[in-house]
């Protein structure tokens, strides 16, 4: 690994914490942002971050720790976002720093809802990164596996291979397998999209459909994806890989996933308004659900979940006729 | 739905007992053949199979009881089989009338062992049943959730779509959708296959793999049932249907699944043997994947995952090496 190449990592959830564990097996430094000043005053005493997989130790002799956005991407030739997708706008205008010739590889999962882009496409639209120098990194991977050191395969595409493979190479080790992908828009909206039916899952959950049903949600949903996809970026790819199937499964059947919760509240019959409430955080596939739904009037793919979502999140649909509706579109 | 065909239900377990509830939902009168003379007498009495699905309530009127299978075969024209495949030749070896024009459904999900074929090619093969006459029944399916009236799917496979259709409305009702298809060959085999890898998904369970390395199985497991189902029958199907990848699905993230419980035994240190004693029954993903296994040393598709289960199951190999291999073939 060269040494010469520098990381920075944006955040200070799980999934930056987990990136941010990984990349220290591989380099001699990071740099790694976070607004939480307690949060990096903790993890420069006590080596754990105290709010997100507070189990992962650190040697805080590789870190360069900083609540200010600008000296991260100043000092990295990469950098790794890894935030809400719903902070990320507020984010980046903090920055006074400039991105041209910055490296800048997306582990969001998410839309920016200012925009309504996917997150590398909001880079290269906002501020002119050109796709060469966007990437994506993409699971089936949750954050606590990372901590845990279960083997865990990630998939990280971008338009550029050399890059790919160094960002591979520098989160790679015992417990992860990287591979890379040159679809950096499917990976990213097969991302985004799982959370939809992530929340679909949920939905159905709540409302008492079982594990029968569960299992037709997600085979009707990896068709739905396919198609979607195919729409916004049509290439060759086989949507049965781990980061698009792989990555649907790990979200849709885990009972720890945020969107499948929200989705499970709003099947029992919370407004969304209270589901929210309840989570005190807005689950990223709710902002999906939106602009998955709007694209799509362009698109026009054939995508009776997302619409079904769409209706109970944003129409005030009842979930219970709306689902037992999309019953009749799934086979 | 015509009163002039005859269905027979071959089994008394719970996916026998399942359809026998689906099919009183559309019919008069069923024959149902089981083994068991203490389990007949006790539904005539009580309503209720004492030992499957025992709150599912019956209308005793509409059952011809019997435990003489040649009963149950000459009252009927469809015949629906669902026995353990491994039980399949011993109760086809009690048959004194003959199987001529008669019309076999298999709801068994395996090979039988004595001729390593499908249940399909069985019936075939040894018994001269043109494929017109034979179709299959598939889920994806937990009988439980069907004794729950939970919404499930099934797929109805058979040369003539007529007789396809025949099964489906007979089994058809309020929770209970069933599409049909003409892929007997295709449907059958991932039938067999999906149990595999829901063994192959508990060893890795047993062996300390996470949730994330689960989905990466589950996705090259799908991959890799579509180039073996290809190799054998060479068709048009989309491997993402409910039949094929829901089936995979609701096996290999079932925890009440057999095949799983068995994997995961395997994985925890048991030996074959003493797994399958303390299982007190075989899993059908055994047979399958001595049967898979030889069969493909002709067809030559790239199958690591069998190849795996059949290393660790028929040859003694230590699982945690084995699996610790295959990661690497995983992508």
């Amino acid at each position: 690994m060269s040494e010469k190449l520098k990381f920075a990592v944006i955040g200070g959830g799980s999934w930056a914490t987990a990136i941010a564990k990984m990349l220290c097996v591989n380099l001699s430094e990071i740099a790694w942002y976070m607004r939480n000043e307690a949060a990096i005053e903790h993890i420069e005493k006590y080596k754990h971050n105290p709010n997100y997989l507070s189990s992962v130790e650190f040697d805080t002799n590789k870190l360069k720790l900083t609540n200010n956005i600008n000296e991260a991407i100043e000092y990295a030739d990469y950098i790794i976002f890894a935030i809400p997708s719903a902070f990320l706008d507020a984010e980046l205008q903090n920055m006074t720093v400039s991105l041209a010739d910055k490296i800048i590889f997306s582990a969001i999962k998410g839309i920016v809802p200012e925009t309504s882009l996917i997150v590398g496409e909001h880079f290269h639209i906002q501020y002119d990164i050109p796709y060469y120098n966007i990437g994506v990194i993409t699971g089936p991977c949750h954050a606590e596996e990372v901590a845990l050191e279960r083997l865990s395969y990630l998939t990280i595409a971008c338009g550029d291979p050399e890059k790919a493979s160094i960002v591979a190479k520098s989160l790679s080790g015992n417990y992860i397998k990287a591979k890379i992908s040159d679809d950096i828009i499917g990976t990213e909206y097969a991302a985004m999209l799982k959370n939809i039916y992530a929340i679909a899952a949920g939905i159905a959950h709540g409302l008492g459909y079982g594990d029968n049903f569960q299992s037709v949600m997600m085979s009707n949903g990896i068709r739905e994806m396919k198609k979607f996809i195919r729409k916004v970026h049509k290439m060759k790819r086989n949507i049965n890989d781990s980061a698009y199937l792989g990555d649907l499964l790990v979200t849709g059947y885990s009972v720890f996933s945020r969107n499948r919760m929200f989705g499970n509240m709003i099947g029992k019959g919370y407004t969304v308004k209270s589901a929210m409430m309840e989570m005190s955080m807005v689950a990223e596939g709710y902002y999906a659900t939106k602009s998955a739904y709007k694209l799509n009037q362009g698109y026009g793919a054939k995508t009776p979940i997302i619409d079904a979502v769409y209706a109970v999140l944003y129409e005030g649909k009842d979930a219970k006729t709306v689902f037992k509706r999309l019953t009749e579109s799934l086979d």
